[in-house]
């Protein structure tokens, strides 16, 4: 059910991380590029099969160490439909080898089209009365501007599927305030934000004691993590803005309950690029990946302890 | 600039209104499915293709009465990466009819991942030194509830490339009201996203006065949408919620300025659904989309005269 199967691996490796698959060219290794470029030439085909190349690459060497991936849509869609081709075969190895799969889409639509979105990412589409899982993530994030009418059609395929999905609450960008930290009445529009979340997802509780209706929370904010930690007990939390946007351990700590459950932490750059500061040109990639995301697990580990 | 080409295309044919291209495969006519399918077999490339030629026979059959298409996103995505191809390629036929292509996206994200999204709509991908145009729509719909972090980098590809934006003010849906309506100070939080909006446009003013960030505003709230005509004089509209929705004409005239400028109303399902109305089995959909569409800019005319 929902965040079980999240909580669960990440028990089984004690780490709370995922991994961002955020594929800039400029992430990529020379080497990988070359040999795509070689073979389907500069274009936005041999620029996604690089990226497909460096995703499975990067999925090997973290497969046994970090319980999920995270892949960014903007990227893919940044290659046209063949960067959207890439993103489906990412998902699809991901969960061969046993990730949990975040597609972080920060989609939000109503009605019917909210119904699209969710069939496209969580669900399955009929055609003909065969049924296909166009992009088949375990877990979406989505953004709830436009109120529940964006989040049910999501949480109907979160029921039906044991799937599970994020809401954009407080997120952990420098403007993030201007709207999200307004105050309306006695709660800052996050908070009202979180208490929908919450509300919404009621009557899904897991095993852990978490719905599947989870909240997106910065690390940046980390007195404002502490006190949503507080007031939504039922919500799972990801956390982006650990390493490049500034979070630290100490600061994301605040995201676990006393259990060490209930949050899973992201980073992007600092494994992606971690191949960036050995000076072997690339060729190291899996190496230097595999050796960040220890260090980040170790780094988290020194606050938090999961039981 | 901005929105003077669409402005300019509304005053020629003196229809400001747009079509949705929302495609769901019960919108399609039989006889368009059955030769898809039969081509492609009934798979995602079949229902695509299908999609394709539905498309493009409906803005064959709009092209000199309606001078804006809108294709909603979900419903490709919907068919994974090749309904994303078919929507790639539905855009480059509407630009090639001379409509002003709005890509209903409403994505929102931050920073890179921000300027990404916005180098994938509207802007260029640098590729090996050749420059690719991935989905190249002449505006999008974004959602800025993570601020003008989210807003930026798409504004900064409108500037550079004479483009638009409408970012989620306040919309058409029942549950618009649970964030949008919450009073926050002395405003309620969908005006301050419009005074956002607004302020982030400064200096992009087109010779009817409008900047290239306008703003989605819902025809099932006529008075929100009066006031915010009001507050917001440099915003251009883009109103949803017009027909089945319940928006009528008299409730949209309160869009436009004194001249008739500074909206665009859209209808999707009444335009391309008119054919299940006349009982020809859709073969006479592009006659029935038209009248649909003539039909609808008469009815606005009522309450809308353009200068």
């Amino acid at each position: 059910m929902s965040f079980e199967v999240l909580q669960d691996k990440i028990r089984k490796l004690k780490n709370p991380t995922v991994a961002g698959l955020d594929p800039k060219l400029e992430y990529i290794p020379p080497h990988i590029l070359k040999e795509s470029f070689a073979a389907h030439g500069e274009t936005p085909a041999g620029a996604a099969d690089a990226v497909l190349t460096f995703n499975r690459g990067l999925m090997d060497a973290l497969a046994g160490v970090v319980p999920a991936v995270k892949p960014q849509a903007a990227y893919y869609e940044r290659l046209g439909w063949q960067g959207m081709a890439a993103l489906e075969q990412t998902i699809r190895y991901a969960r061969e080898k046993g990730f949990y799969v975040i597609a972080d889409i920060k989609r939000g639509d109503i009605g019917s089209t909210a119904q699209a979105y969710a069939e496209a990412w969580l669900g399955r589409v009929d055609i003909g009365g065969a049924e296909y899982a166009p992009f088949d993530a375990d877990c979406v994030t989505i953004n709830a501007y436009m109120g529940s009418d964006t989040v049910e059609p999501f949480l109907k395929e979160c029921r039906e599927r044991g799937k599970s999905l994020f809401v954009l609450v407080k997120t952990s960008n420098p403007s993030s305030g201007e709207i999200q930290d307004l105050l309306a009445g006695d709660r800052l529009v996050y908070r009202a934000m979180g208490d929908l979340t919450q509300r919404l997802g009621k009557g899904t509780e897991d095993k852990y004691g978490f719905t599947c209706a989870g909240a997106v929370v910065g690390a940046t904010y980390p007195s404002d993590l502490r006190e949503l930690r507080r007031r939504l007990e039922h919500t799972f939390f990801l956390v982006p803005g650990y390493g490049a946007q500034g979070g630290t351990a100490e600061d994301v700590q605040h995201a676990f309950d006393r259990y060490g459950h209930g949050a899973v932490i992201n980073a992007s750059r600092s494994i992606m690029c971690a191949w960036k500061k050995t000076e072997k040109d690339g060729l190291d990639y899996q190496d230097a990946a595999r050796a960040a995301a220890e260090a980040m697990r170790d780094d988290i580990k020194r606050f938090v302890t999961i039981v």
